[in-house]
């Protein structure tokens, strides 16, 4: 029997060779993937909501998105076909039904993203796609110092793509924790909700740090100057994955 | 001052945007590109002699080259300049002058092939790209039970690729050991010398009694049968890294 419901997915994808969440003219997005595959398969089938957009070229292991499909399929059925159809780059772990009123977008309440570092004097082909390179070694302690300063309630001006227009450049960090191991160092950062490139721009000062050209305390100036020319570049979109999504 | 030395070459390279080790009309192999890169750095140099050909999609993380150059650079600087010009995929490890009959291919006394498959029920974007991924779990026992058959000298003509033509289909296997760790297996082949796609015959084969379509004595009369068609199929190339040579 048909019945039009309302599901709940878990997708991770590779972000490199697509042009970013969200469906646009030119270049194919996660959305247009995910939106495509599941009209081949429905009955019909409303838009895919994902929790937030990602860049291009940002990847994914707990992206969360919200989608109202009419199908006989039970979710373990429509999951395999779905997959089956979807290119390798994205694969959703999971699918269930949901209430009805559940929007993966509103209904966010917190993402967690990971910016991924690999330092090491050469990069080897067997690097992580999913980390940025760099071939210095960072000073953990001030990276730590200086994110402290980033945690909170503040206006992020200063890490925000610039042009973008936003009716609050307001947000809440509730925490920056930076871990390392070997040659990798990730900087995780939970928050309500992000500015475009904020997390991006965030990793840029914070490498910044971590190579001595600027010190902890300079964030804070930076965070003031409510500019985004204060702080440092913004970190390539290759070594930022959005990790989870709560509700 | 230009002086010709003989050096040798630590090489990794990820197999895949390649047509093999060696250099043929059609396609872009890895040595054209250490031949094409040395030739822009020195004043004169001779053929890059592999420890032995790796097929098209064959990864490496320990080939070793020999070659002849002329060049007033440093081992630091000639490792460096070769690596910027050298594809990404391909990186230089180290580099020093060797015994002036040094050989690659003909002072190899051994080599380390692993094998690396990834269980898992479905596959994610984030998964190695140098692994074989299968929907099902292997039989770890049975596949260790099936490649103590393999371990000592025999005629390895069912692990060969058909219409090869080789002096013998003799070989020696040192050794294969099985390892496992959360979804990943490895086999990993010690020999004197390999027949051409061996480890992947074996690979096959192996993965062939670890889900059960073979039972690990089989393996014996598939090795006295002396006929390809005997054995598993050939495990894909991606799967296969060169680890080390012993010299």
């Amino acid at each position: 029997m048909y019945r039009e419901r309302n599901y709940r997915l878990l997708i991770q994808y590779d972000g490199r060779p697509f042009s970013g969440w969200q469906r646009q003219k030119n270049g194919l997005s996660i959305q247009e993937c995910l939106e495509d595959a599941i009209q081949q398969v429905c009955k019909n089938s409303g838009p895919v909501v994902g929790s937030g957009r990602t860049d291009a070229g940002v990847h994914a292991r707990g992206q969360v998105a919200s989608v109202r499909m009419t199908t006989r399929l039970k979710a373990g059925e429509l999951i395999r076909a779905l997959n089956s159809i979807l290119p390798i780059e994205i694969r959703i772990l999971s699918l269930r039904t949901a209430p009805k009123d559940f929007n993966a977008q509103t209904d966010a309440i917190e993402k967690i993203y990971r910016y991924l570092i690999q330092c090491s004097s050469d990069r080897s082909p067997f690097s992580p796609w999913y980390a940025h390179w760099i071939s210095h070694k960072l000073d953990i302690d001030n990276m730590r110092k200086a994110a402290k300063h980033l945690v909170g309630t503040h206006d992020f001006s200063s890490f925000m793509a610039s042009g973008s227009s936003v009716k609050t450049t307001v947000r809440t960090i509730k925490s920056i924790s930076i871990k390392h191991g070997g040659p990798m160092v990730s900087i995780n950062v939970t928050a309500g909700g992000f500015l475009r490139h904020m997390v991006r721009c965030i990793a840029g000062t914070l490498i910044a740090v971590g190579l001595g050209k600027k010190s902890p305390e300079e964030v804070k100036d930076i965070l003031e100057a409510k500019d985004r020319t204060a702080a440092g570049p913004t970190a390539p979109a290759t070594g930022l994955t959005l990790m989870r999504v709560v509700y």
